[in-house]
């Protein structure tokens, strides 16, 4: 008796889903519930499915990997991203692998490029420097890709991405110190972040100015690290003085590990916070619990943002349609901050 | 004219040197020096070699890429640890890509076997739990391997390593609290790092002994992490008040994370640190200058530990033999630690 060989196409049929659903259930693709792949398989068996393995092999390209790109693992922030990422990743059957760019563009394209080579089946690029500019030295953008925090303007166009949104965590920062009568604040900045630091600078404009506050040029203080290659803890210790000077009685820092150099600053000057001085952090690092006293912090939801990123990408991979996405920081007050009192001089 | 094909034999032969090295340096593999590179390109040149891109595709299985399992990137001791390996990495032209294993046995394995599939030219391990009985679940041990402060005992058949001299890093620790006038010294310890933990137990009994000062059994405590899958922060802050309740003045931490803890539980308990309680890290991360008092810790050369591992992979790579290393922790004396005053009562 001979019988035509059963083909996916014979079972997606008879299934009633489409043929790539039948492929991937078959190769025990985890982007299929288990559920609906033990069903195709079931039904496979049923239909004395035989798999080209030439066939199944060119279509099994997947590597079930996910490449993740981040800054340095020695950056506390995006470390707390990274078991965002993974925990989805994780229950969806995934491996990460990472790998760093140190804030340096050439590093990241060579980090992406590095993937796309290794089949990853998508990837996510932290504090990305990517501009539409960069793409052609990409030498392809084949995979699903989305950025979290980048640090270029015009990505969007290229890429999806979750993001925080800066401008409001700055207003938050400020509007704390405002509510708790400082009237002179100060913004400690980095130079090697340009559109974070810029549109928290931003922020910290807008919130001076509803407030009717002065904005003084002397208040606000930016270390060019891009030169000087200095930590943001160095940052923060070395540029203290020049805004303590200008007579700032709040700080808003650009980031806590900056908040704690300022913060180690105070001590070596016997400058007692928050008695003398106010200072507020961003980000929520692990460590803003541990200095004394703790760091008042805008905090970015880093588990969350990792999750969101990983099953954005997810959906990506699917061919689903994915929306970009703005998240909400939020205050914690702790003890680095406190009422203004009139105490100098 | 009929001219037999140039071979890298015949380049070989000219050069003086060994086949491999022809092919390597005309691929441009990093592991040959760019001087010997350009010399066996320029004699290629001049021998009219004309490569079989076939073979050639088949010979340059390297891919230039190192993988390397650490225990999470939120871990802020072996980040200092990829920094250095990545400094040898990169200037020996070698990519690094990381994946995660949270001291796992199961995902560390799934880690190792993920890198042997992506084909990179070696793996460092950081706090390994494979032993030997594990070797099987590896479905190949195909390209060279070294562990970097490993927690089995029976590795060094199977594999290489570079590790800290534990038992000594205790000693330091529990011979400068004796230093001190301290007699009642404390060791709080984890429970889910079985061999580092019993050697820095064991250096801890070994100082005790030596300066003549009773071990008494309520002066340890390990928290049985296992089971409770708690950080080391909060393992230090739940088991300080057992020590203090044992009566001790002076207490060696496992890790600063761990000394972080108990420091933490200290400031809510009113406890002064290092007037009412001396206190002793391990590790010398950078959160160990940052919290108040600065942390007095046993330093590891985490730099030079992944300088170290990345160089011995270089020689494996390249068929040298290799030495297993143990480095020399120090102490970094700073606020943390004082001199035994009978204040108490």
């Amino acid at each position: 008796m001979s019988k035509r060989k059963v083909s996916i196409e014979d079972i997606a049929r008879r299934a009633g889903v489409s043929h790539s659903t039948v492929s991937r259930a078959l190769r025990d693709n985890p982007l299929i519930s288990p559920k609906v792949r033990e069903e195709i398989k079931q039904l496979a068996r049923e239909m004395s499915y035989v798999p080209n393995a030439i066939a199944q092999s060119l279509l099994s390209s997947r590597t079930n990997t996910i490449g993740v790109v981040v800054t340095s693992i020695a950056d506390p922030f995006f470390a707390e991203v990274v078991e965002g990422i993974e925990q989805v990743a994780t229950s969806s059957g995934l491996s990460v692998v990472l790998s760093t760019s140190h804030r340096d563009l050439k590093q990241e394209i060579a980090a992406i490029d590095n993937f796309h080579r290794r089949r990853v089946d998508g990837i996510l690029v932290a504090d990305s420097r990517i501009s539409k500019q960069h793409t052609k030295q990409l030498t392809q953008i084949a995979v699903p890709t989305i950025l979290i925090n980048s640090q270029a303007e015009d990505q969007s166009e290229i890429f999806h991405s979750v993001a925080i949104d800066d401008r409001l965590g700055a207003r938050l920062a400020v509007e704390h110190l405002v509510s708790l009568g400082h009237t002179s604040i100060g913004y400690l900045g980095v130079g090697d972040r340009s559109r974070s630091n810029q549109q928290r600078l931003e922020g910290y404009r807008i919130a001076l100015a509803e407030a009717g506050l002065p904005q003084i040029d002397d208040w606000v203080a930016i270390n060019d690290q891009d030169k000087t290659r200095t930590s943001d803890v160095s940052t923060g210790r070395k540029m203290l003085s020049k805004l303590l000077t200008a007579g700032v009685t709040g700080i808003f820092c650009y980031n806590d590990m900056v908040a704690v150099g300022a913060l180690l600053a105070c001590q070596e000057l016997g400058i007692s916070v928050p008695r003398d001085l106010s200072l507020v952090g961003f980000d929520g690092i692990a460590l803003s619990r541990y200095v004394t006293p703790p760091l008042t912090t805008i905090c970015q939801p880093m588990l969350e943002m990792g999750s969101f990123a990983m099953q954005m990408l997810l959906d990506l991979v699917q061919d689903k349609t994915v929306e970009n996405r703005v998240l909400s920081p939020f205050l914690v007050q702790r003890g680095s901050s406190a009422v203004f009192r009139n105490n100098h001089k």
